[in-house]
């Protein structure tokens, strides 16, 4: 079959590679209907992360099943599923505990390095599953194509941006404020409106995001950063700053202007994942009792919340991807998401 | 009157300093029956931070109204009050939000730097409160005095272990574990118990403090500190860790600990103050899934919900204070906490 290989920067090829093969009991292949760039492949892809040797990417997927192992209960042959960004069994004490990212038992997607087993990526033609009853939740029945990107985004950002959202708090009435108009940040925007927030400050200098912002719930934008951009915060807040704050770029510089964005007693809910940094300012915390909440989130756990309302298009998170390519321009995709041309690209294979 | 001043390293004296005077029409002055000395004094003490010019000193008291301003209206002169470490007006967006130790108009008692106007510090005879109605908690009559001590908890102590479980998400059934056997860890157990945790651990090497904690609520004790620490802690639950995690130090290898001993997903409730530090490190947190919430504690917020408990005699606070002593001994006080021999000091002007 053929996958995304990532070579060094700037360097990605769709290669034919090995099929997977069952190989646990437990497990099942998935053929992929669509994949996508994340913002965290950017960073291997610029350089950032080094690329010692060539490796599979990509992690976001969904797609129908093609074999299952002899042990797997609940996914079926001709099931459309959605994966989320890693593997687990949804059985251990963290899953049940909300926090399936660290399951005992799990991996990452394209993980060769730490999970040799787990080495599929999710941009290629399909996906050896490790725990398929843990990770895969089946639709009803099989969804329209006009659902298909909504349906994706449960596998990654939709499921991140609502993290966000859950971490910090959000509650009917809450005033919140959005820090990242990628696509997580959208999401988050859509998720805090799901949540009853009174009030959405999407932070965005960007035109077209600043209007999906608006669509997905954003009462107002804010383009200002730094200095300025807390100025604003503050000032539409009664001088005191917002209830919540979803931090969903990952700097230095976004992590800064989400707690100082916050009022005092509030909440920051964060899933942007840093980049080897930053450590968080704990006398500013302390002095202000502003909380810190969140991580790489669980998305596994809210699908079956998200889910029936993407069927009923109650929420179009799908909008977030503006771009879709063949597998073929995998390359192409991920120039489109590093000159943010795109916000998000969605793969065919 | 008299009043505790400190000149510098390990150089506390009790002085000749001038009467307060009521002047803003709120303000009240009030005779102090009992103050303390806390484990954040003992910076100055040991010359953590240094101490520029003499100034006052002390921040927790209980006392007697004498003089009332002409715009005071709930509390009267007679009251018995519960002050708690600092003061608030208890009107303000930040005090109505249950922070009110970020109020717009407050300061810090004995913070001459800052807040002129504010300057008596607690470990003296009398204390000028600025804003009578908004810090101060009055008693329904006056109490017997075996109950001054757990009423004087309720300026600081116990409503700032009450922050750390709160702020650590403590509720029916939490598995709990205390970093720091202080006075505010001892009390963070007993606010723990209250809140219904279902499992308390106290991390403790001192078996005076370890004997209070098992009747302050404790269920087991964890000696070990460090990496040994961890490990216990992690054995005890599931090897995973506790829900909640109580950090009641404040140094770099407590915040540690408590981080290394919460459950992925599970919340640190910190409220010791650092001095200078520790950075949070993002990392850790974002992999986990990991809260860091709380700060510095809003008491004057938990009155209300303490007091009965302390009146009925439900929760004895109180036992923390190991030792007594007039406030002619102020420089005793200070070298007993230094020197570990008390948990905490009761000073009696």
């Amino acid at each position: 079959m053929r996958a995304t290989v990532i070579h060094g920067e700037r360097d990605i090829r769709l290669e034919e590679v090995p099929d997977p093969v069952l190989s646990t009991g437990g497990d099942a292949i998935v053929r992929v209907v669509a994949a996508c760039v994340c913002g965290s492949d950017l960073w291997p892809y610029r350089g950032v992360v080094p690329t010692h040797e060539p490796h599979r990417n990509g992690h976001e997927f969904v797609g129908n099943v093609e074999e299952v192992g002899p042990r797997v209960e609940k996914i079926r042959v001709g099931d459309f599923v959605i994966a989320p960004f890693y593997d687990c069994d949804f059985t251990c004490a963290n899953c049940r505990n909300g926090v399936s990212t660290s399951c005992l038992h799990g991996g990452w997607w394209a993980s060769d390095d730490e999970f040799g087993a787990f080495a599929d990526g999710a941009q290629g033609e399909r996906v050896r599953v490790p725990h398929a009853d843990g990770s895969l939740v089946a639709t009803p029945s099989m969804p329209d194509a006009s659902l298909v990107p909504s349906l994706l985004t449960l596998a990654d950002v939709m499921g991140t941006g609502h993290h966000a959202a859950v971490s910090a708090g959000v509650t009917a009435g809450s005033t919140v404020v959005v820090v990242g108009d990628g696509a997580v940040g959208l999401c988050a925007v859509l998720a805090a409106r799901r949540l009853g927030a009174g009030r959405i400050v999407a932070m965005s200098r960007h035109e077209n995001r600043q209007r999906l912002a608006r669509d997905f719930g954003a009462t107002d934008i804010v383009a200002e950063r730094g200095d300025e951009g807390v100025g604003r915060i503050k000032r539409m807040f009664g001088d005191i700053g917002a209830d919540c704050v979803l931090e969903c770029v990952g700097t230095r510089e976004s992590m800064d202007q989400a707690i100082r964005s916050a009022r005092p007693g509030g909440m920051v809910g964060y899933v942007g994942v840093p980049n080897g940094g930053p450590e968080l300012p704990v006398r500013r915390l302390l002095n202000t009792n502003v909380g810190v909440n969140g991580g790489v989130a669980p998305v596994r756990n809210y699908v079956e919340e998200l889910l029936p309302e993407v069927l009923s298009g109650a929420i179009d998170p799908g909008r977030v991807f503006d771009l879709v390519l063949p597998l073929d321009a995998v390359a192409e995709a991920y120039a489109a998401m590093d000159e943010r041309r795109a916000i998000k690209v969605l793969l065919q294979p």
